[in-house]
């Protein structure tokens, strides 16, 4: 099957349908759809990373909300629909604590069903939410699309760029954010090469990335995070793309654990460093970026993860998910509504608001 | 079994004899010893990381210069011992291009035998290179004793150190070269606390070093290699100690692949670097790093090392095996005579020479 027939997520049915997704857990050796039919399913899904990404998170939860509300009864009141509602949303948010577009769908949602409380019956509320979850759905597939097309000005023909974990069509409804840059650069008749970072411990990069990059047909090589300074050392890359989980009002950037090394590496090398994410990545709620909560995985993530103990048993292990990026060492994050450059809180806030 | 009753490599026997090795690829799984009795299983062992570490490595290949003589005629004449000593010598630096104690090791058994010839028979020079290789063996004991004690000077009571990879009693006869600062350091009285790089593609840090400490009983946390910017800009590392496999007039140092990465990290944190290694580990011959050969290795060991696919089939994969950093990385490098700081041409050759 190719990669382009393949959606990351997708909708089967009308209200009462489930929620389809390919389980990138088994990528690149196994390309499987799984069906998400109850809350359960989809929490496990977001938890157990066969979903990711922060955008594709975000679309997972708000499909999740209209599926965790198929349970309630036909004659349930407004009232047994708000605390169903709250109670799934609840539920949604404490898959992963460091993505910020779960929580922005998650309030997306409930902010729709605020704004029909006084209007509207329950069943006229649930139609509005699928239409709402369809919306985001929708919505990023057209962000990702600007994305690369803002992204791809910054990439010369004949460059070569370094990028770390995913942030592929996998990783959003179906173009990607770092990923967009190279696929609308490519889109623009540009010959790009790009080094992937396999991005321990799960491996998104290696497998994911990799995999993303040769069915677009752009040329790709595979390296271990610690051979990204020597490869910016021995002058190969031009410039860094990576995504982002949540970025912070001054434009310090939570993303996939290992981001911070390269950006260090980045600076110490000259090569310059970008983030690109949706606007609805930022949580303006959040002055600087010590505030965002890092969500800290479990050991055998690292000493158990590929069918073969890594470790010897009964060792101590720190397996941090994300780490943040200070704004200083960015040399531009890349939105659907244009480039922040430099980024500093001035320039954050007049992109976002 | 205890760590402390195995040897990393041992001889059994007498000039006839073979050599045992722990097969480091099982760690820390399988605690198995391999009987080498040819100059082919020998080879294999060096090639396979089976036995690793620069001094690990010219211990092995001295003992397999004894093991490649052992095939010689009783009634060889010196004509047919030089040819065949020759013929070992060449075969055993195939092995590991980077690791520079194996060629000194090679060098030391054939000065040995060139000083010999016009005295000896080809019996004696036997057993003379046999005695070399035991002395060989008997010297880094010491030598890393003298690391050790040097090294923990550097460390206070209460500090948190990380290390990459494994310069261990494994990579060594017994006690270490990086390590032997903190198992010194243990032995004077002060605790300590240790970070160790899982190390990919091959995992030495999280299969050996972990293992090595805990069972040295020195408190030690697993994290990935692209957690170590994230560990320093916590604040959580008081300084880096790694083993090096060979070192430039200058200072520049050739280490397993991720070490220049963390330099890279340590010095945009303010965490001292430190490398610890023998006299022998300088290549004087080489005035700066950019002339070290660097082994760049099989895909294999990236993609397909944990007993599962991680990455596309046909991927192109980059995986030099080792690194350079550069001397004004690094604060100090640790010897058994002293430690050389600041690093310099003129401080490596007052120390070596």
């Amino acid at each position: 099957m190719s990669y382009s027939s393949i959606e990351t997520l997708s909708w089967q049915g009308d209200l009462t349908g489930s929620l389809n997704m390919i389980d990138q857990t088994l990528l690149p050796t196994e390309l499987k759809v799984i069906d998400c039919f109850n809350v359960e399913t989809v929490w496990e899904a977001i938890y157990m990373l066969r979903v990711r990404g922060a955008p594709a998170i975000g679309i997972a939860a708000a499909y999740g909300v209209c599926i965790g509300l198929q349970t309630l009864p036909s004659d349930a009141d407004l009232s047994a629909f708000r605390n169903r509602l709250n109670e799934v949303t609840a539920y949604f948010a404490s898959s992963r604590p460091t993505a910020v577009n779960l929580f922005w769908a998650l309030d997306r949602m409930k902010a729709k069903a605020e704004s029909l409380y006084d209007t509207s019956d329950v069943s006229a509320i649930r139609k509005s939410l699928f239409a709402e979850a369809q919306a985001i759905h929708e919505e990023d597939r057209s962000i990702c699309r600007s994305i690369g097309r803002f992204g791809q000005e910054l990439v010369k023909d004949g460059s070569t760029w370094l990028t770390h974990c995913n942030a592929g069509g996998l990783a959003t409804a179906d173009y990607g954010t770092a990923l967009a840059v190279f696929f609308a650069a490519k889109e623009a008749g540009k010959t790009i090469h790009v080094y992937a970072d396999e991005t321990r411990p799960l491996l998104q990069g290696a497998r994911l990335t990799t995999w993303e990059l040769m069915q677009r047909g752009i040329d790709v090589t595979l390296i271990c995070d610690s051979m990204a300074a020597l490869v910016m050392r021995q002058g190969k890359i031009d410039g860094v793309v990576v995504g982002a989980d949540r970025i912070a009002a001054n434009g310090d950037t939570a993303n996939k654990i290992g981001t911070y090394g390269v950006a260090v590496s980045a600076k110490a090398h000259g090569v310059p460093f970008y983030v690109a994410a949706p606007v609805s990545t930022f949580d303006l709620t959040l002055s600087e970026g010590g505030e965002i909560p890092i969500e800290e995985r479990s050991a055998d993530e690292i000493c158990d993860g590929f069918g073969k103990r890594t470790a010897p048993a009964g060792v101590n292990v720190y397996n941090p998910a994300f780490d943040v990026t200070p704004a200083e060492l960015i040399a531009g994050i890349i939105t659907e509504r244009g480039i922040i450059m430099p980024v500093n809180r001035e320039n954050v806030e007049e992109m976002c608001c």
